[in-house]
């Protein structure tokens, strides 16, 4: 009964064989609970009930015509699934974790503190397991659908005292020399500060084959240009599209594919779906990583984050959280499909903690008329639940939201001078994009601001003046005009079935789906701490 | 890889031993995938985010004396974790489940509807897990701390069109036979309709030793005494109070400890302080049941429930939902010191949804100051983040909460004459009870009501022509008065850092915690569904 001795009796006389179980056990064992690879996915917010809304939309959705499995589930199935706490560890932790301090315990296996980039939590430099990886002759790459020099990839391969300092990361990234592979958008902070001025700059940049919407400003303060560092003094190829990416064949490789974030996954679902789409997918970069690392003798690490599932969470977004959902598990799949008859690889997909407290939920609108039922057991009763509790039919049409609360925000409010903008823009804006439609009444409400009582004139969010208006749980929404999103949320939630608890982050432990050799995935199959997730990949690497 | 070939492959090999494994290896598979006993432990509302609460707290909270582990964990350490969906299944179910067609899917193993009981979703009676047990000459239980005829007890052995027919499935309990062991609340319904003025059917009671506050008033609408009969026509002991369980020695045996619901974990765990409790605890309930169950050599089939973890949920109140957890492990930890040694029994431990939404989540209310750490890597930056992460302290005060929610709506109107109750009234009665104490805006604000905009002449809940105002996502909060309580989370909500999404349930996938031979546990580590919870405990039984 006991999961420890069981593993060992497993490795022993599964790899070993029956017959002669008494010959070299030292080694079965090794083989089975070591690994060349590690493949790290991280669903940035994607708790439990993220994974909830995807297997929904998978399995049930009335119209979908995917097949009727996730590759999550696939690896659940065939691998094991656990739960992680992800709280800022230890006695002098906190109850709610933020990306960086999150990504910053996985890598590590260390107690770190909260908005920090690879320091633990008196703000020392620790070693991450990328790090250590590169040190034992192993390739390694960072993909992701935000920014690279965001939380969670950056806490991989970068030591900072706090996230937003994005330039130095991206210094540290391509100076370092630990990541052969890097993939994702966030230019911005790689290009001389001068970028949108300066057409020499940007001839540079053209010359390097990237498009105009990579290079169109720049988040430096220095006049450096990484990207052309990163090239001339560091030796990797450049990719800034997918065609790009598709040709390079170096073993080091730098993808920015946006200036600031990657495409969301509305946009992509839509280009995919007409064969449009520029910038690569996340399953794209993921193959190409794969491609690329799996080239190594010794071994890789890679990280891969669908990081936006996060954002659409933040702005209580369901329908493009869906979206989300659907384009991290295409890269799941991608994995899975090239790991899944190999012996050398641990696979690891988790979430660094959950966002927006998301639920579908029953409620006392549009309650159920009585029906008669065939069975016997009604004798002779209607069936008349008292509440509506959902149906499938949302799934859908969540699926069928062709922009995200961004975009309306954007429609409502080109500027974003949202004390300027009209019940009747935000009706329209709302209303191009989302399958349920508001009344102006409703639309009314998602424009109502108010003074912000929890002004602080130096503080990155709050020394905003006026800000929208929560009536309940205001506190928790904490990112000013960008909050407009959630206050659509509520304007959609009765008629969706959805329900949303706060504009951040929860404690919500996290899933953790592990695939590989038996011998080492069993471990994950209980409710552990992110600190020991990131301990055990080091682990399964043979880095101590 | 395939987890279920190494299952064949380590149960063969683990039991039939190496030196022989040509020898009978469907005998020893047999052993490994069939148990005689099956414990089904259900904690009602306990989502992910429930049992992350009770974690943090059992590992963290700073002034807890508490070992420093939970059962769960024990059992999820030594056992299996997974997760399962629970909304009604099929193309013709919903989103969100109630928790009688969910306790309906565990102990069937087939798609149901909303608020039945013990029907399919045509409403076809279906033979459930304890029927089905029974059936096979097991002994069968059921123990609960709400009322023995609610949804969750009541759908493993009774068949009723809708869960609020409590006083017909307190006679179908009786009746049928098939339970050998109730231990719970809920007399109201087993008592005849005017014992409240009756003498002579107190006297009954009275002699029967039952105290008064179990025989206080009665919910049927006829003249039977269904505890009468359960001793004179059915053969059941009767227990009313903590002394006469422990006491009774048949096996056979109805326990009803209170009119309605039990007493909820706070007031278990003031009395457990002071060792005045005359109910018996769920833990005393589970270890009694255990006992007369395990007598029988055939097997037997037990579901304990934790039903009020789901009540606090409901009223979003985050103090009282850690008690009922903290009650829940107790349970849990005696089902685990019973079974540990054994390979004869596997226990389930599940929820059968989640319930609110809950959170702690991160804040922009009492932001950090900042604060030098001596790491190098900080650079000489200061430490200070952006947001309120939560104090683990809140872990104390939410423990150290005096009173439900209900027990402050108690004490701000004793009649519920909540139009009158100034806010006064409410901030006394919530300071009476919370460590966290609420100014005279803040009480004024959790008596606030409003016409219902959802009144329903002829609707349990919504019949209400008055109810508590609810600003954001209203259409979630069902209850009519009792949704005060919810009123008060979302006063002390920004100071608790605590988030709630809703009144009712999400469909958040809940944890699923599989302990005994690790032939059976193993199919449990997955992303699986209700229905095949059940359909998996059935099997286990070699019952089909």
């Amino acid at each position: 009964m006991k999961k420890t001795l069981m593993a060992v009796a497993v490795s022993s006389a599964v790899l070993a064989g029956c017959a002669n179980n008494s010959a070299d056990d030292t080694v079965a064992s090794a083989q089975n609970t070591q690994v060349k690879n590690v493949i790290l996915m991280i669903g940035d917010g994607m708790g439990p009930q993220q994974v909830g809304l995807l297997e929904e939309y998978v399995r049930r959705a009335p119209q979908s015509e995917l097949e009727r499995q996730t590759a999550l589930s696939k690896l659940a199935n065939e691998g094991r699934l656990g739960l992680s706490l992800n709280a800022p560890h230890g006695p002098h932790g906190k109850l709610v974790v933020d990306s960086a301090c999150s990504a910053t315990q996985l890598a590590t296996g260390v107690a770190a503190g909260s908005e920090m980039i690879g320091l633990d939590y008196q703000g020392n430099v620790v070693e991450t397991i990328l790090e250590k990886a590169k040190k034992a002759g192993k390739a390694t790459g960072l993909v992701s659908d935000t920014r690279i020099t965001h939380a969670t990839p950056a806490a991989f391969a970068s030591h900072q005292p706090h996230r937003s300092f994005e330039a130095n990361i991206a210094a540290e990234l391509i100076e370092s020399g630990n990541v052969d592979v890097m993939l994702s958008g966030g230019a911005r902070v790689f290009l001389p500060s001068d970028i949108k001025k300066d057409s020499a700059d940007q001839q540079v940049m053209a010359d390097l084959g990237a498009p105009k919407s990579v290079y169109k400003k720049s988040k430096r303060k220095d006049d450096r240009n990484l990207v052309v560092e990163a090239k001339s003094q560091h030796g990797y190829a450049l990719a800034f599209d997918k065609t790009q990416l598709n040709a390079a064949s170096s073993d080091k490789l730098l993808g920015l594919f946006a200036n600031s974030g990657m495409d969301d996954g509305i946009a992509y679902s839509a280009c995919k779906r007409d064969d449009s789409c520029t910038q690569p997918s996340l399953r794209e970069m993921t193959l190409k990583a794969l491609d690329v690392l799996s080239k190594d003798e010794d071994g890789f690490f890679l990280m891969i984050e669908g990081g936006q599932i996060d954002w659409a969470g933040h702005a209580n977004d369901a329908g493009w959280m869906l979206h989300e959902l659907l384009k991290f598990d295409e890269a799941v799949d991608a994995v899975y499909e090239w790991v899944k008859e190999r012996n050398d690889t641990l696979v690891i997909v988790t979430a660094d903690h959950e966002t927006g407290s998301f639920g579908f939920s029953y409620s006392r609108k549009n309650t159920p008329t009585a029906k008669t039922l065939p069975g016997a057991g009604m004798k002779g009763n209607d069936y008349k639940p008292n509440f509506n509790f959902g149906d499938l039919a949302h799934l859908d049409r969540l699926y069928n939201q062709s922009g995200t609360f961004y975009d309306m925000l954007n429609a409502a409010s080109p500027d974003w001078n949202f004390d300027e903008a009209s019940a009747k823009d935000w009706q329209e804006a709302i209303n191009q994009f989302s399958d349920y439609k508001v009344t102006l009444d409703q639309a009314a409400s998602v424009g109502e601001r108010e003074e912000n009582t929890y002004y602080q004139a130096d503080h990155k969010y709050q020394s905003a003046k006026v800000v929208p208006q929560f009536d309940d749980f205001k506190e928790f929404y904490v990112y000013a005009d960008e909050d407009h999103t959630a206050k659509i949320g509520r304007a959609l939630a009765a008629d969706q079935n959805v329900v949303w608890g706060t504009g951040t982050h929860t404690a919500a432990p996290v899933p953790v789906y592990a695939f590989g050799p038996a011998g080492l995935t069993e471990q994950f199959s209980t409710m552990q701490h992110h600190v020991e997730v990131g301990q055990k990949m080091i682990k399964a690497l043979g880095l101590n």
